[in-house]
């Protein structure tokens, strides 16, 4: 069943689904409703249409400018450098944090290819030239990626005169931002270091 | 952002997704291309379109008979009773089976309130009345509910003077026919007792 494989297939391109896995989300498509189906199929496209990159923080957004940076009750004058837009929710929700935020859509990974001319560091610098910005908080994940990206941020951001931070490891080592619980966050926030 | 969440729930109701995991893919197709993300709506959509039950085994096919039930070389007299269109996959690689297939499409669980007759049992049951069925081998899984929907297939198809056997515990006991590998299958088959 040549649409059943290319189905499995498109399933199997998502991050973090294997080929098992991806047959069974196949097979779990087709026992729903055609209307049900039509609208998965509608979710997808209208998600790719609507959404894209807010032009101040890179963030993923519907609107113009993404809520955070619109917010003029958020201290704009604080960015917290993240890696992707799942590491932007999961600081929120510690509601601790009133900055603002900078979404890097990867990290420096010599190994994979990623070079630093393939993140949002242009679009940081620029915020950052624009004046107002006292400190960067680097909230990369503590991986070797992680700790490379924050190393090269420092180097290149302190000779400007801004304040480069990085989160406490209070976050598990190895770990993905994104499970990390509210209070690790809130800890992590608290305990942060200049790098 | 709306579209967003509406994506994730729409991945959140695929058989063994849950919440995390649903947002973590509604991210993660964002990042593909535009071209990719149409390819995978149009893969949905299609699947669902060109695939539909055997009129004969109930097995997913986009024939009009499902090509295990159209070919002349099976043995058309041994029935090989399974819960759903996975597990004929599973059966399949086993290579070792030369007859033919009936999904039934889910077990009885009457905690779960599914009766015989949400099943594709009257379906089985007008197959056997066609004559030239000898044996019917339930190959549902070593549960609970497997070991109900056998049984209750048992005490209706043995009057009717056809030979119902059952996979042998070679599958280990409480797991999924999907994940046993293809020498425990084999052994299950070889050992198959009479219900």
């Amino acid at each position: 069943m040549e649409s059943l494989r290319i189905l499995a297939e498109n399933f199997g391109r998502l991050e973090g689904v294997g080929k098992k896995t991806a047959t069974r989300m196949a097979f779990s498509v087709l026992e729903w409703d055609r209307e049900d189906v039509e609208s998965f199929a509608k979710a997808i496209l209208d998600a790719k249409e609507k959404i894209h990159l807010c032009p101040i923080c890179q963030n993923l957004t519907d609107k113009d400018v993404c809520p955070i940076c619109a917010d003029p009750e958020r201290d704009h004058s604080l960015i917290c450098v993240v890696t992707d837009a799942r590491a932007v929710m999961a600081m929120e929700k510690v509601r601790e944090f009133r900055g603002v935020y900078h979404v890097l859509h990867g990290m420096i990974s010599p190994m994979n290819g990623i070079t630093p001319e393939q993140l949002k560091i242009r679009e940081l610098l620029l915020r950052i030239e624009e004046g107002n910005v006292d400190e960067v908080i680097v909230a990369t994940n503590p991986t070797v990626e992680g700790e490379a990206t924050a190393m090269y941020l420092s180097k290149l951001l302190r000779p400007i005169g801004v304040r480069v931070t990085r989160l406490a490891y209070g976050v598990p080592v190895g770990a993905d931002l994104e499970y990390a619980d509210e209070i690790t966050l809130f800890r992590a926030l608290e305990g942060r270091r200049e790098v």
